[in-house]
């Protein structure tokens, strides 16, 4: 599209359409991730019935002023653009109208914008030979400009401007309001007689709109989606369905409003209805293929294709959690998402957009999605954005709204100052037989005094000296409450909680493995965390995907990477040889054929699509291809390769600048970066060697080798 | 319409018809207002050109949940109807789709509907023979209902629900969405050609939508609207205007799509365009006929019947300033429509309406339409209303947005405990010249110290009895500082502000004026007061109705009744003189000719139809009929008629039951009441007699008599 459109300019030298490529649509930060949020989480059915969230959903402010001053050079004509009905001031004089074009003078000319609309975001594109609406516009939703009696403007402005938010509308007539998702036709595998109707295969769990071609007559059919044969053809308790009015003379194709996710769909005709077959159209956000694994292990490699097609289903306008059921945007499924993205497709904009979705905006009121835990994973995931982007931008546009939660946080803490679910609050953690919410969770506090942390590390990074000294107290404060509190001498572990002020007896795995890549213990305390909890099986399993990816995280952290090799592989792998074509909300090995599709009490209950099924690729990009930050945006960063079982392993992780390549077999490392300086870690049995590389020694059988961007390095070692 | 509507349900017992008479549509308290205002006051255009207010619009809440338990008598259907994508629980149980009728079975019902709509307000509208939407409805924006792994919902819920809002949309077909103020056809009283054009009188001021009859031709029109015959003509500077494409081969009659407000209209054609004529569709308030006034002076009549029609132009959707020019709701004006119209159509819906659209919603950010004082008058409004309607309920909604707005006004004050215009902040009080805002204003702290007493009166009636002791130790904190900080003995009246925390040297109206008829001073300073601010002429004269009617108002309280009654004739009386049709922003009696339309530095920028220039209708309804509530919704009140200059007046005085109708001439009074007690009270130089009352002497020529409701009492007495 990009290349024919350059072209096109080329051949006509046709300036205005040119500069539009620099323009791009514009709104206030937040407003139009709120809008679309909105619309996404409102299309959740439950078996043909609307079922929507059960937290408040903002809304966009319906009146904002857009400005940039611009140093004009040369006369030039300007092309305006908005959603709503919308004012021009050039210079603080207002031009008369709605004008869709306009002429600038050379020279300094301030534009401002007012845009009004109720129904949708106020939203404006300017186009012109060096003015056009970027990310640089200011932008507010009260002007607090008043005149006197004379007409004389107040000189008192209380007016915050903020920087624009934006996407990637970069036409004119590409309107934020009629975002879609792109779709492209996909074909059934089979489609096969079953009792009284037509069930339909397409061969693997996908998302989209279900096309009748050549429907025809007039009656009903009934549509069963199922992710499994068995709920497709459970027509009274699968999750979704559609009920379809035919009443067509001649015959067309005909496709559905609302996108479902299925891999079955089972049909059912009633009156003279036919039709020809059933295509879909697979509904998608593009995202570059950017990260990459390969290795000697099939199983593992099955895993990370399925992991990968997961990320992708699950990654829509924003981050949800599952494709089938909630569709809704969870802020600790979507912290996991934007984890393994770093590792995948790397697309900023969509962890951008979901972090400001879940956010919303003032008044806070309630935690995000009601779940304490989930306000916490909230602040992490801003840290870890930057640690990976080194968008310092993105930072400065939320640090108010980080604040202003952390505000709500810290008036909710009791009298010794904890955090407990207050009435209101959902205490979540995990789905976990009989795990308790009551009293103050350690796992909570544990997660506010990371937020704290992470507070304070926003504000050094934006030269906050005072709320960084704040924050910085604070965590100090509650890091040592924690260990006063919780940590018990005796198991050699954390609690679970404190109830009525006293320590409970019980111990669950939560807060233990935070704590581990929290790095919050003592080498000693790690050990004993390690044996009495992690490795502990008298200790509550986790049965979640979810969970077993921080369980499994803390453990490579302990450099325990051969037993999590080993889990990897039974666990997803299990899931796998039970046919899984997209990894599941939940997995319990001991339970067999149907079962694995219940939850909530529901029989289909279980997502069998959910993001956080997808965090091999997190941890094999992190932990196996050992690649990591270590400051902002790659300009440092770690590569510690580590083999576990395979003979070799290749791939690729995303960085802001491009991919790192990596090959690292027994006997050699290949590596390649486009950015920064990384150091490579390599465990050799003798000194390794490489034409280009410098290899220092650490210890007995460890080296280091500096890698810098554009250089393309091989390694021989001997592990 | 409705007596057919009985009519049709009589003759075809359709029980289900006649039992939607008793439903109405729901949405959530504010919510309508908000969205409603937000529509009004993004009408007003500017020579063309869209010009929207200045502080922040808020939006609805996108996703309501609406419930209600019923004791169902027997078996029965409902009908739904909802402005938005929606579900539908009986008992906590999911029904099916989205339906729009239901079975309900004879027994306990819990209703519950969720609605989801982005672009405008989610409504709903429930109708059944026992099962009907209104009031009593619970309305929440956000459930917090959460489950646990097993499907069992919390039993830890946050949700705060309040009653449903409402209003008249009584019909399922009524869409709230849809809303329009209802128009009637208007003929212009002459039309001539001037110059080039036409020039178009409707004979007095007045709004609504152009219509050209029989159009027809390509060209333009271009239409200038003006209050005055000179703005209409001064094409380059009227206020509004409307420039028209015509592009039609065959002639139709062609309606503007926005109405404007004018008495005259000048038309210009260019090309081959035709019209036969031009009307309006004059655009209204509904509002019943029930405050009179009638009297032996004529040119008071036409005051009050002038005055009548400024209020009937400036009640729309809200009770605006003025019908030309800003078009939007301004707190400290509405203020004074209430006060009218508590003499007038007693339209307590509007009042509620334009009350809530002030105060929008959480977070709170600045003062109402950004002014200080804005926000004063809105808490005063409150008290007003419930003493005049007696409307505890609504007291009951607003008083959680009643808290919020003054903690964000506590939170503004200074170290000596006084509110100072703060960046963002508008120090209003009047349009004045060369009124200084610098420092801490004393009018303010005056405004301030009222409210707090609002709160704490508000707060009693609720039974919050923590909040009225802060409320009322705030308060009391507050008048201390007022007279010590502002109160010159040696001037004997209250100094206009502190600057650097001394008093300056200033005396203005404001401080001292309202003082008076908040009953803050002492007799002595009373008197002082009068003498050397009100009646003094070297202190700045007040030159806006707005203020005028403060002025007047406690020179009324103060008994100087016959000098309002000639301030009264000779200020508006004054604008009759020069043809006023309606009552203006600003009236200076030193000024002549089109002096009189300038304003804001603009030829035309004064607005002719203000709603401040309506007070004679609450001056002649309080201090000469002499009417007032003494206690909540009219439970007790006062008749206190004064004659002045006049021979007889009569009139009548809405109340929640009905109007008191009044006449009083030298010799007899006529008093006839719907509602609870009323003191009349008599100046009469020998003992009064009436055949059904019983007189009691106060002093030597003061008498009163008890009027109880539904008794016709004459009283003859000497004056």
């Amino acid at each position: 599209m990009k290349r024919y459109f350059f072209f096109f300019c080329y051949l006509f030298s046709s300036v205005m359409l040119c500069a539009q490529e620099s323009a791009t649509w514009i709104w206030y930060p937040g407003d139009f991730e709120v809008w679309l949020s909105n619309d996404m989480q409102n299309r959740r059915t439950e078996r043909g019935t609307f079922f929507p969230p059960f937290w408040r959903m903002d809304n966009h402010y319906v009146l904002v002023e857009f400005h940039k001053e611009f140093d004009v050079p040369t006369d030039e004509e300007i092309a305006i653009v908005a959603e709503g009905k919308y004012n021009v001031k050039v210079n603080g004089k207002m031009i008369p109208g709605m004008p869709a074009k306009l002429n600038l003078k050379k020279g300094k000319q301030k534009i401002t914008i007012k845009v009004y609309n109720q129904g949708h975001v106020p939203a404006l594109y300017v186009s012109g030979k060096t003015v056009n609406t970027s990310k640089d516009w200011l932008v507010t939703f009260e002007d607090k400009e008043w005149i006197d009696e004379t007409g004389k403007a107040s000189d008192q402005s209380g007016t915050t401007y903020v920087k624009a938010g934006h996407w990637n509308f970069d036409q004119p007539t590409r309107f934020p309001s009629k975002f879609k998702l792109p779709t492209r036709l996909e074909q059934a595998v089979s489609s096969t007689k079953h009792g009284s109707g037509t069930l339909v295969d397409f061969g693997k769990n996908t998302f989209g709109f279900l096309t009748f071609h050549q429907l025809k007559g007039n009656g009903k059919l009934s549509v069963y989606y199922g992710e499994s044969k068995e709920e497709a053809l459970g027509t009274a308790t699968c999750e979704t369905l559609d009920y379809i009015e035919v009443a067509r003379s001649s015959s067309t194709d005909s496709t559905l409003d609302l996108s479902k996710a299925f891999r079955y769909v089972y049909i059912e005709k009633q009156g003279d209805v036919s039709f020809d077959q059933v295509s879909m159209q697979y509904e998608y956000l593009p995202v570059e293929d950017r990260g990459a694994f390969k290795s000697s292990d099939e199983e593992l490699n099955n895993i990370w294709e399925v992991a990968k097609y997961t990320m992708e289903l699950t990654s829509r306008e924003f981050y949800i959690d599952g494709i089938k059921r909630d569709r809704w945007i969870w802020s600790g499924d979507a912290y996991q998402s934007y984890a393994m993205n770093y590792y995948l497709g790397f697309d900023s904009e969509t962890v951008k957009r979901t972090i400001l979705a879940l956010r919303g905006k003032e008044p806070t009121m309630s935690h995000i999605n009601t779940i304490m835990d989930y306000t916490f994973y909230w602040f992490l995931s801003i840290y870890d954005y930057y640690q990976y982007t080194g968008d310092k931008e993105f930072i400065e546009a939320v640090y108010p709204r980080m604040q202003s939660l952390m505000e709500f946080c810290l008036a909710r803490r009791n009298k010794d100052g904890l955090m407990e679910g207050l009435s209101g609050d959902w205490v979540f953690i995990d789905w976990a037989d009989g795990l308790s919410k009551k009293g103050e969770v350690s796992f909570e506090q544990l997660l506010l005094c990371r937020s704290l942390e992470t507070m304070a590390l926003c504000a050094n990074l934006l030269q906050q000296q005072d709320d960084q000294v704040f924050y910085d107290k604070e965590a100090k404060l509650l890091k040592t409450k924690l260990f006063d509190y919780y940590w018990n001498p005796t198991k050699q572990a954390f609690v679970h909680s404190r109830i009525n002020g006293k320590q409970t007896e019980n111990v669950t795995r939560y807060t233990n493995m935070f704590a581990v890549f929290f790095d919050y213990l003592s080498n000693e305390q790690q050990q004993a965390v390690k044996t009495n909890v992690l490795l502990n099986d008298r200790v509550q399993k986790i049965m979640t995907p979810y969970m077993r990816y921080y369980e499994l995280e803390s453990l490579c952290a302990m450099g325990e990477k051969d037993y999590v090799m080993q889990e990897m592989k039974s666990y997803w792998g299990g899931m796998l040889k039970l046919g899984a074509t997209t990894f599941w909300e939940e997995f319990n090995p001991a339970k067999s054929g149907a079962e694995h599709y219940t939850m909530y009490g529901r029989e289909f209950g279980k997502s069998l699509c959910h993001s956080w099924g997808a965090s091999p690729i997190y941890l094999l990009g992190k932990y196996y291809l050992g690649v990591k930050p270590t400051s902002a945006g790659y300009q440092t960063y770690e590569i510690d390769p580590y083999l576990a079982s395979l003979q070799w392993m290749e791939g690729k992780v995303p960085t802001p600048a491009g991919e790192i390549d990596l090959y690292v077999s027994e006997k050699k490392i290949k590596v390649k970066s486009p950015i920064g300086v990384g150091t490579l870690k390599i465990k050799s049995k003798s000194k390794p060697k490489s034409k280009n590389g410098t290899i220092v020694q650490l210890d007995q059988d460890t080296y280091t080798m500096e890698v810098h961007a554009g250089v393309a390095y091989e390694v021989d070692y001997r592990l």
